[in-house]
C-alpha cells in the first residue's frame, strides 16, 4: 500500500485549544474534533487531553491507529524536534523539556512526528494553500505572539536542531521594549497582539483619550488587538497610530526577510492578518521604502489561505514528507 | 570525461582588485593573477581588465580555454543571477544592468556564471575551509561593507532572482544611521568597517579626544577601521568604545540568524574578521544573552579560513556544482 492511499492524524496544540483531525494526502480534512486546552494545569492534563481529542477524531471517521500512516503534532513553543521534545514554551506552562513524541508514538502505536506550529502552517500554506507552486516562502503567523516558517527550495527549513524559523524574534530595534524571549526590540515585542495590545494600556495610562476606554468598559487589563483594531475602525486616532506603528514595524520584519531570503511569496496568517489592508498596505510601503529593488520586485505579500486548520494539514504534510523521506532511504 | 578533471576558471570581481585563477575541483589554486579594478573608469575598462587576468592566469597554467569546465565570476553588488547581469553595485560606479556572463561567455566561448562575491566566499567556506562537513552554515564578510552568504541543507541558497543573502542589510536599528543602500539601521550601517570609520570621524568631530588623531596625523578623511583598530589595540578609549559598539552590533546581527536558521556554523571573513577575538568575542556574549538558548547553544561563530581566496574557490565550486547539475538533468 502506498502512502498516498493512508490517512494521517494531526493535532495543533495550542496554549488555548487542541484541534485534532484525521487529515487524507491531498489535504482534506476527514474529521476534526476540538477540546480546551487547560494548559495551566501543567503537561500531565493537556497530554490526556490530547489523546482525548485524538480518539474523538479517529472515532468521527471510523479508524483505528493501524490504519494511520502517522501522527503530527503541531506545536507552540521552542522544540528539538529532531529529539522529539517541546524544550519550553510561552503558552504552556511548566512544559519544560517534555518527551511528547515517544510518549504519544508509545501510548497509541503509531509512528509520531512534532513540528512547530508555525513551521507546520507554513508547511500547509506551501501545499495546500496560498503558496501552492511556490518555490521559496516565508510565513508568519501574527497572533498573540509572531511565529514564523521558513520553505526553502520547496522544503520546510528546519535548521540544525529543528527549531529555526523564529522570525518573530529578530531584533529590529537594539534598545527596544523587552520581548517575553527575553530579548529586545524583538519584531514580536513591537507588532504582535500583545505588544499592540500593551501599547493601547500604556498610552491610555499616560492619558491619551481612545474610545478603545469605552469599548472595554474601563478594564484596560482586557484590550486586546482585537479592540484597538474594532476602535481603529470606528475611527479612534489613538487605536489608528497604534495598528499603523505596528504595521510599520511588521514591514521592517518583512524588508529583513526580503533583503535575506528574496522569496516569492510572504504569507501573513494568525489573527492579526484578519485587519487585512490595515496591516499589510502600510507594511508593503515599508519593504518597498527598505528593502533591495530587485527582491521587492518579486515579492508578492499575501495573506494566509487555510485559517485555523493550517496547522493540522501542515503537521499531516509534514508526516507524509518524513514517511516518504523514510520509505525513499530504505 | 568527467568534471573531476577538469579546471575552472574563476574571477574575483572587487572595488580595488581584480583576482583571476585557475582552480582544481579539489579546492586547489593552480594560477593566479591580479590587477586593480579600476573602477571609476566604469564597465567597459574594467571589463578589459578581467580579460586581461584571465589570459594571464591561463597562460600561467598553460591553459587553453577549451580545456575548461566553465568560468566562474564572483562579484560585488546585487545581481539577478539567473538572467547573468550585474544590476547594480556600490563599489563599481556606472554598473547598471550589465549584461556580465553573457559577454564574457561569448568572448571567452566557455560557459559562464556568475555569483555574488560574499556568496561565493560562503560555498568556498563550505567546500574547502572551515565550513567543510556542516549542513546549515550562516556566513558574513565583514569588510568595508558586510555582505553574506547562506548554506542551508549543504547548498547555497540563492532565492527566487539569485540575490538572497543581504546579510548586512537587516534592519537592526529601526531609526538608524542611513546606510549606503538607502536604509537606515542596518547592520552594515552599526557594524562595517565603513560604520567604524564614521563612527571615529563623527566622535572626534564633537570633540573627543583619541589617539586616532595622530595615527593619522590629523587627516580624518583618512581613517579606517584598521587605524581605530590599531589605536585601540594601542589601549586608546575612544577606538576600543567604538570597536565595542560594533562588535555588539554584530552580536545583534548573528543573534538574529541563530533565531532564523539555527545554524551549525557562523564563519566570519573580510577585514574586519583579522580583529579576531577583540570582534568576536563581545559578539558571542551578545548572542547569548538575546538568541534561544537551544540554538545558542548549537552555533559555533568563527573566522573564515580561506583568507582573499575565498571568492576565487567559492566561484569555482559554483560552477562545479551548476555543471555537473546540468548534468544530472541531461
Amino acid at each position: 500500500m502506498i502512502s498516498g492511499e493512508w490517512p494521517v492524524l494531526a493535532v495543533d496544540l495550542g496554549g488555548t485549544k487542541i484541534m485534532a483531525a484525521v487529515v487524507l494526502p491531498d489535504g482534506k480534512v476527514l474529521s476534526r474534533k476540538y477540546c480546551l486546552t487547560m494548559a495551566d494545569r501543567g503537561p500531565g492534563v493537556v497530554i490526556d487531553r490530547i489523546l482525548s481529542a485524538v480518539n474523538g477524531a479517529m472515532a468521527q471517521a471510523q479508524l483505528k491507529t493501524s490504519e494511520l500512516i502517522g501522527l503530527g503534532v503541531a506545536t507552540a513553543g521552542i522544540l528539538d524536534a529532531k529529539k522529539g521534545i517541546v524544550t519550553t514554551s510561552p503558552n504552556l506552562p511548566r512544559w519544560h523539556n517534555v518527551q511528547l513524541r515517544d510518549f504519544l508514538a508509545k501510548k497509541l502505536g503509531v509512528a509520531t512526528y512534532i513540528i512547530n506550529d508555525a513551521n507546520a502552517a507554513a508547511l500547509g500554506e506551501h501545499r495546500f494553500g496560498v503558496g501552492r507552486g511556490f518555490t521559496n516562502i516565508i510565513y508568519l503567523t501574527v497572533s498573540t505572539g509572531i511565529g514564523g516558517g521558513i520553505i526553502v527550495n520547496g522544503e520546510l527549513y528546519s535548521g540544525a536542531d529543528g527549531c529555526a524559523a523564529e522570525l518573530g524574534h529578530i531584533t529590529i530595534e537594539v534598545d527596544g521594549p523587552q520581548c517575553h524571549c527575553g530579548n529586545f526590540g524583538c519584531l514580536e515585542a513591537l507588532a504582535s497582539g500583545w505588544a499592540v495590545a500593551r501599547k493601547a494600556v500604556e498610552r491610555i495610562n499616560q492619558g491619551e483619550k481612545s474610545s478603545i476606554i469605552e469599548l472595554v468598559d474601563g478594564r484596560l487589563e482586557s484590550i486586546t488587538a482585537e479592540t484597538v483594531e474594532i476602535a481603529a475602525r470606528l475611527g479612534d486616532q489613538l487605536a489608528a497610530n497604534i495598528v499603523r506603528d505596528a504595521a510599520n514595524y511588521l514591514g521592517v520584519g518583512f524588508a529583513n526577510f526580503v533583503n535575506i531570503f528574496n522569496p516569492e511569496l510572504i504569507v501573513v496568517g494568525g489573527g492579526l492578518s484578519k485587519m487585512g489592508d490595515m496591516l499589510l498596505k502600510p507594511a508593503r510601503k515599508v519593504v518597498r521604502e527598505r528593502a533591495f529593488k530587485l527582491p521587492t520586485r518579486t515579492v508578492r505579500i499575501v495573506r494566509a489561505r487555510l485559517g485555523s486548520s493550517a496547522g493540522v494539514i501542515g503537521a499531516a504534510a509534514y508526516v507524509f514528507d518524513q514517511q516518504l523521506g523514510n520509505r525513499e532511504k530504505a
